[in-house]
C-alpha cells in the first residue's frame, strides 16, 4: 500500500501482531467538550493545539479512547528493513517509492499541443513551503530547455541606457530572499460552476504553491538602466516558445518585483522558469513571467494576448475587468478534504492554507456546521506577507454529518467572501473548459467540505 | 557548459553577437567608496544592499563600469529554445540538465559497507531553505526502504501507559511547523587539521542544511503515555539496520522536540528519515534520530555506541566531553568561496549562512582584510530561531588580495570564536579520518577565504 496519507484502516493495521496499532485517539469525553468547545459541531479551543500548556492540563492527556497498548518493545518483531543493508545515497534525493502518490496531477498527460497544467497535491502535504518537486506549473508550449550560459535578459524601452544581462552578471548583484505564494489566476476556476464539482483539493485549488525565492530586485537593475520619466508600465516577456508577455504597472517594479534565480535555495526548476523568472508577490501567476528574456518600459500597457484575451475577468453585466492583478484573500481546508476521509469518531485536526496578495493573514475562522457558528483557528508562526499561512483547529468528530468551512482575513482588512457574495459580484459559468480562453479567474470565496456519517468528504456548496 | 554558478567568463559570453553580455557591473568610483566604505579592503555600507533607498541615491545607480548596451531588443537573435516546442511536464519536477552540478557530493560513492555522507552544495545555493533534493544525509547502513503502513513508533520505559503508534494514528494528532537547521556534529571536522585543507564550502561545511519541518510534538505523545516521575532522559532508536540510538534529556522532549513527518511540505525524504524522524532543534544531527521506531523513557542516559564512542568530543587534556548536544553559533561565507572565483575587479555581494542552536542570530560581522576591520552585514528577514540566516554584504573588490571572514553572534550572547580561541579550547588533530570514530566534532570557529589577484578563492587559516 503506497504512502498516500489517506486513511486506510486495514492496511495501516497490517503489521505483526505484537505491533498492534492504536485504533483511535479520539472519543474525548463530554466533559472535555464542555471545557473546550468554541463553536458548533465539535470545534475545540485552539489552545488544544498549542501543546504543553493545554495538554498538561489534561485536555489531551486523558487519552480517552486510546484502545491499544504495547506489551513491551522487547517483543516487537524486527521489520524486514532492519535486517538488510539499505539503499545507496544518490546525489539528488528523490521521494520514497511509498510516496509515489504524492505527485502533481497533469491536465495534459499526453503532452498534446496545448497548455499543460500540473497541480500541487495539497491534501497530501503539510506546512507552508511547497517542495520544488511539487510546485504547480503551467506552460503553454512545453518546458523550454534553456542553456543558462546563453540566456540573456534585455531591459529596454523607456530607459536611459538599454542593457543586456547575462546570468553571470545577474549573479553579481545584491540578492534578496523572500517567501511568496504564486497562484494562477485560474486556480479554483471549477468553483464558478453552478453545481459543486466532485473533485479534491488538488483538482480544485492545486494551481497555487509557495516557495522561498531569491534573486535580484528589479529596482536594482532599473537603477542601472535608468528610467525615462514617461515610463508608467513595463512589459515582461518569456523565452518560452509562445513568448508569453504581460504588462505590469511600473510601481510594482520599484516596490517588490524580483528577478528570481533560486527556488527554495536551488536554481529554479525548469517548470518554474529556469534560469530566471519575474516574481511579482501577490500578483496572478501568469504575470510572474518565466524564462524571462525581456523587460520593456512603456508609457501604457502592452495589451498582450494573455492580458487582453485570457486574463480579463468577465462580469455578469457582460463587461469585463480590464486588469485583475492581485490574488485576493483566500483559504481552503486541506485536511480533512476529499481524498482524506475520517476513519472513526474522535479527535482530528482541521488544517488548511490561507494567503492574500495584499499582505499578511490576520485571522482565519473555521466552521464545522456550514457557517452557523465559527471559531478562530491557530495560525502557524511566523505569518509572512503574501505567503502561505497554515491554520489549525482541533475538532471532535461526533460521527454525524458536518460541513467544514474556513474564512480568512488579511491585514489590509479584506475578508474572504461567501460564495453567494462572490457569485453576485462575479457570476457563474455554465461550464469551465480546461483550455485557455473561457475560464473565469480569481475565485476566492469560501469553500465547503461535507462530511457524511461514514467519514467521506466531498465538495459541496453550502 | 553546465549551470554551475561558477564564474566562467568565456562560456558566459558565448551567446550570439547581438546578445553581447555586460562585462562587469563594478568599477565603482573612489567617490562612491568614500561615501559608503564601512571597513577595510572594500566593504561597503549594508544599505547598498537594501535596494531603492540607497540605489536611487546613486550608489548603484551610477552604473560605472557597465560596458555594454543593447542595440535594441528587436535585433536580438531568437534562441533555439524559442523556436521549438518544449518538454513535457512531469508529475515530480526535477532540476534542469544544465544544473547537473548542483548536487550533493558523496563520501562513499561506491556504497561500500560503511557510513555514507552526502553534502549540501552551499556555494551553488542561495536563500535559507535547503531544497529536499539537496539536504545533507548520513546513513550508517544505507537508506532503509520503509513501508510506512507497516512502520510503528513505540513509546515505553518510564511511562504510565506504553503505546505503539501507526503513521495513520500520528497523522491525526495536532501538527506544528517550524524551520530548523540540522547539522552533523562532525560538520567542518576538516578544520581541526593543523594545516588548512584545500577544499570548498561543500566539502568543509556541507553536513548542515535547513528545512521547514512539520510533525507532532513529542510532548503531545508523552501526554498520551503519561510520564513516570522518575524519568529524566529518553532514548530514541531508529529502524535503520544499525538501529542508531541516542539519549536525550527529557526536558528537550517537553520543550521543542518534534516527531517530524514532513520536510518542506512533503513526506520526509528517504535519506532524512522517511516516514518519521525525531527533530531536536539545535541539537547535533545524529541525535535527530531518523526512521524513528522507539522512544524509551529512562532515569539515566543509555550510553549507546553513538554517544559513548563516536560523539564524545576529545579535548587537548586527553579527557573528553561526555555529552555535547548543541550546535553553537557559527557562520561561513558561501559566495565568494572556493569554486566561485571572482572575475574582475568591481562590485560583488559577499553572502553566507549563520545559525545557532541557542536561538536567533543577532549579528554577523564581515571582514575583507583577515580580521583587521569589520563591518556589520545585512540579515535577511525574518530571522528565525535555530534556522539558517542569510547574511549579505556589499564589497568592491579592488583586484588585490583579500581575506574574507564572517563572525556571528546569537541572541543568547554567544560569539563565534576565532580559530585561535577554538584550538586553545578544543585542540587540533593531525588527521581527520573520514570514517567514524576519530573525527572531532562541533567545529564552529571563524573560517577564512583568501582571494588572490586572479580572483581565485581558497581556504586558509588567518
Amino acid at each position: 500500500m503506497a504512502f498516500d496519507f489517506k486513511v486506510n484502516g486495514k492496511a495501516a493495521h497490517s503489521g505483526s501482531k505484537a505491533m498492534t496499532g492504536i485504533d483511535n485517539i479520539g472519543g474525548l469525553t463530554g466533559k472535555i467538550d464542555r471545557q473546550t468547545a468554541v463553536a458548533g459541531n465539535g470545534l475545540l479551543d485552539r489552545r488544544v493545539l498549542l501543546g504543553r500548556a493545554a495538554a498538561s492540563a489534561g485536555i489531551l492527556g486523558t487519552g480517552v479512547g486510546l484502545s491499544a497498548t504495547t506489551a513491551g518493545a522487547e517483543q516487537v518483531t524486527e521489520a524486514p528493513w532492519g535486517l538488510v543493508p539499505g539503499n545507496p545515497v544518490p546525489p539528488y534525493q528523490l521521494p520514497s517509492k511509498f510516496a509515489k502518490n504524492v505527485v502533481r496531477t497533469l491536465a495534459n498527460p499526453n503532452f498534446e499541443p496545448r497548455t499543460s497544467q500540473s497541480r500541487t497535491p495539497h491534501h497530501l502535504l503539510d506546512g507552508t513551503i511547497t517542495p520544488n518537486g511539487l510546485h504547480f506549473t503551467i506552460v503553454h508550449g512545453g518546458v523550454p530547455d534553456i542553456d543558462p550560459d546563453a540566456h540573456r535578459l534585455a531591459i529596454h524601452g523607456l530607459v536611459k541606457r538599454p542593457l543586456i544581462f547575462s546570468l553571470e552578471t545577474l549573479l553579481r548583484y545584491p540578492m534578496t530572499t523572500r517567501v511568496a505564494f504564486v497562484e494562477c489566476g485560474g486556480n479554483s476556476a471549477p468553483l464558478f460552476s453552478p453545481q459543486a464539482i466532485r473533485a479534491d483539493v488538488q483538482a480544485l485549488h492545486g494551481l497555487a504553491s509557495c516557495a522561498e525565492w531569491t534573486g535580484v530586485k528589479l529596482s536594482t537593475l532599473l537603477d542601472e538602466t535608468g528610467i525615462d520619466p514617461k515610463a508608467t508600465w513595463f512589459m515582461a516577456e518569456g523565452a518560452d516558445p509562445p513568448h508569453l508577455s504581460r504588462s505590469v504597472p511600473l510601481g510594482k517594479a520599484l516596490d517588490d518585483a524580483i528577478i528570481a534565480l533560486y527556488q527554495n535555495g536551488e536554481p529554479l526548476m525548469p517548470g518554474n522558469g529556469f534560469p530566471i523568472r519575474l516574481l511579482l508577490p501577490g500578483y496572478e501567476g501568469n504575470m510572474n513571467v518565466k524564462y524571462l528574456r525581456r523587460i520593456k518600459l512603456l508609457d501604457q500597457p502592452e495589451m498582450s494576448f494573455y492580458e487582453s484575451k485570457v486574463y480579463t475577468a468577465p462580469l455578469p453585466s457582460g463587461k469585463a475587468y480590464r486588469f485583475y492583478f492581485i490574488n485576493e484573500v483566500k483559504s481552503f481546508i486541506t485536511n480533512p478534504s476529499p481524498g482524506r476521509p475520517l476513519q472513526e469518531p474522535g479527535l482530528y485536526e482541521i488544517s488548511g492554507i490561507a494567503y492574500s496578495g495584499k499582505g499578511r493573514i490576520s485571522k482565519v475562522m473555521v466552521s464545522a456546521d456550514g457557517g452557523l457558528s465559527w471559531a478562530e483557528a491557530a495560525l502557524q508562526q511566523p505569518v509572512l506577507s503574501m505567503a502561505f499561512t497554515r491554520f489549525r483547529m482541533a475538532w471532535r468528530w461526533s460521527g454525524g454529518t458536518a460541513v467544514l468551512q474556513s474564512r480568512a482575513w488579511d491585514e489590509d482588512g479584506n475578508a474572504q467572501p461567501t460564495r453567494a457574495q462572490f457569485v453576485a459580484a462575479r457570476g457563474e459559468l455554465p461550464s469551465v473548459p480546461s483550455v485557455l480562453g473561457f475560464a473565469n479567474h480569481h475565485f476566492n470565496a469560501i469553500v465547503s467540505w461535507a462530511v457524511d456519517a461514514k467519514g467521506e468528504v466531498r465538495h459541496v456548496y453550502a
